[in-house]
C-alpha cells in the first residue's frame, strides 16, 4: 500500500505549462498532459486539473470539465478565480517570468494561491512544497495588482534592457558590459527603497545631459526617455514635499 | 626608500566622488578631499586631480587647475575628455549606480577610460586595479553611449521598481514579494538575449489584459504602460519579420 498521490492533469503547452510538467513531482502524478492536440483523453477522475493556457482560453478549457469532482485550478494573475465555472475551484499563479529557453529551478518561483474551500488551499500548498517552492495565499482583487506590478518590475523591465542592448549594439559595444550595473540595480532594491536608490540625470534634473541624450536616440526611445525622466523627477518632487 | 606612490587630489563631495575616498588606496595617496567647502588649499604638485562634481561644474573646477602637471581626470560619463583645458588629461568613468547610503565593493565598479597620454592610461589603469576594480579603454564618443545605455537599464530600470512599489503598496502588499522576479529578470539576460527574454501581456498581444491593467493606472503610470508595450511589440514584429 503506497502513500496517497494525487493524480494530476495539466492542460497546457506554454512556458508556464512546461515549467510545470518540469517540476510537478511525488505525491502528484501526471496522468494526461499537452495542449489541445495532445495525445491523451482527459479523465474524468482526477484530484487536480491544471489549466495552463492563455487567459483567453480558460474559459472554454474549463468548460470541457465541467462534471468533474477533483479540483480545477487555472495559473493566470490576472484572471479571477470565478472565471472556473466549477464550484471546487482555484487559482496556482506562478510570480516569475518563466521561458522554454531557460530552464529556473522551482524554489525560485513563488505561487500565490486560492481556492474555493479551504482544504483545497492545503492541496495546492503541496504541490507547491513538493516541488521545493512555497506558496502564499492572495484573493483575486490582490493577485491582479500583483500581477500588474510584476509587468512593470519584469516585462518592462527587460524591455529597458532590450533598448539597451539596441543602443549598445548600434556602437559595437557588448551588452556584457552592462551585467554589473543591472545586477547592483536590481541588488540596491532589496535594501533601499527604489526612491532612495535612484540615480542619474533626471533625478538631478540635469536638463543639458538629458536634452544631449535624447538627441542620440530614435523617436520611440525618445518617448520613453522624455516619459520616464519625468516620472522620476515627479516622484522625487512628491518626496522631498513631504 | 619606499615604493613610488602617487599623490592624489580628488575634487567633489557627491556619490562617486565619497566612493573614491572610500576607496582609493595605496600606491595613491589623497592629499586633498572635499567639494567646494573644502578645508585643504588645492597642491600645484600633485600627480593627479581627480575632478568628480556635476556634469555642469567640470569646466569652471578644471579651469582652477590650468598650470598644474600632473594628470588632470574628470568622472562624468557623458562629457567629453577635451571639456578639460589641460593638454594632460583623461577620464575615469565608473559604470555603476553609487549612493552614499549603500557602499558597493570596487571590484562591483568597473572603470572605463581614456587620456590624452598613452602613458596616462596606464596610470589611470593602476588606480583601478589598486582599488581592486579593472579598467577599460573607451573613448569619449563610444563612453557617450554607454552612459545612455546605462540610464535605461539602470535609471529607468530603477524608476520602475519605484512605480512596482507605488503600485503594490497601495494594496498592501509588500515589495519584497517581488524581488524574487526582479533578480530573475536581471538573471535571464546574463544568457538570453533580452528580445528572448521577453515575457508578458504585451510580448503576446494580449489586448483584453492590457486593457483591465491599465484601467487600474493613474496617468502618467498609463502612458508609460502603453509605450512600453507598445516598444515589446514593435521589437517583436522587427524580429518576426527576420
Amino acid at each position: 500500500m503506497g502513500a496517497r498521490t494525487y493524480r494530476t492533469v495539466l492542460i497546457g503547452a506554454g512556458n508556464v505549462a512546461s515549467f510545470l510538467k518540469a517540476n510537478i513531482k511525488s505525491p502528484f502524478e501526471l496522468t494526461c498532459v499537452g495542449g489541445r492536440q495532445r495525445r491523451c483523453p482527459i479523465p474524468k477522475d482526477a484530484d487536480l486539473y491544471i489549466i495552463s493556457v492563455s487567459d483567453r482560453a480558460i474559459k472554454s478549457v474549463s468548460e470541457e470539465l465541467i462534471g468533474v469532482e477533483g479540483l480545477v485550478v487555472h495559473t493566470a494573475g490576472s484572471m479571477p478565480m470565478n472565471v472556473l465555472p466549477q464550484e471546487r475551484r482555484g487559482v496556482l499563479y506562478p510570480l516569475q517570468t518563466i521561458s522554454k529557453k531557460r530552464q529556473i529551478p522551482a524554489s525560485r518561483v513563488p505561487f500565490y494561491i486560492e481556492a474555493s474551500k479551504e482544504q483545497d488551499i492545503d492541496l495546492l500548498r503541496l504541490l507547491a512544497e513538493s516541488m521545493g517552492s512555497k506558496a502564499e495565499q492572495m484573493d483575486s482583487e490582490r493577485r491582479k495588482y500583483l500581477h500588474l506590478a510584476a509587468v512593470f518590475c519584469c516585462n518592462f523591465v527587460n524591455r529597458l534592457y532590450g533598448i539597451t542592448a539596441d543602443l549598445l549594439e548600434a556602437h559595437n559595444i557588448p551588452f556584457s558590459v552592462m551585467l554589473p550595473l543591472i545586477q547592483e540595480t536590481a541588488d540596491k532594491v532589496k535594501l533601499l527603497l527604489p526612491s532612495e536608490a535612484q540615480t542619474g540625470p533626471a533625478v538631478r534634473w540635469d536638463e543639458e545631459v538629458m536634452a544631449k541624450q535624447m538627441s542620440l536616440l530614435d523617436d520611440e526611445q525618445k518617448l520613453i526617455y522624455q516619459l520616464l525622466s519625468k516620472s522620476i523627477h515627479d516622484d522625487k518632487l512628491r518626496l522631498d514635499k513631504d
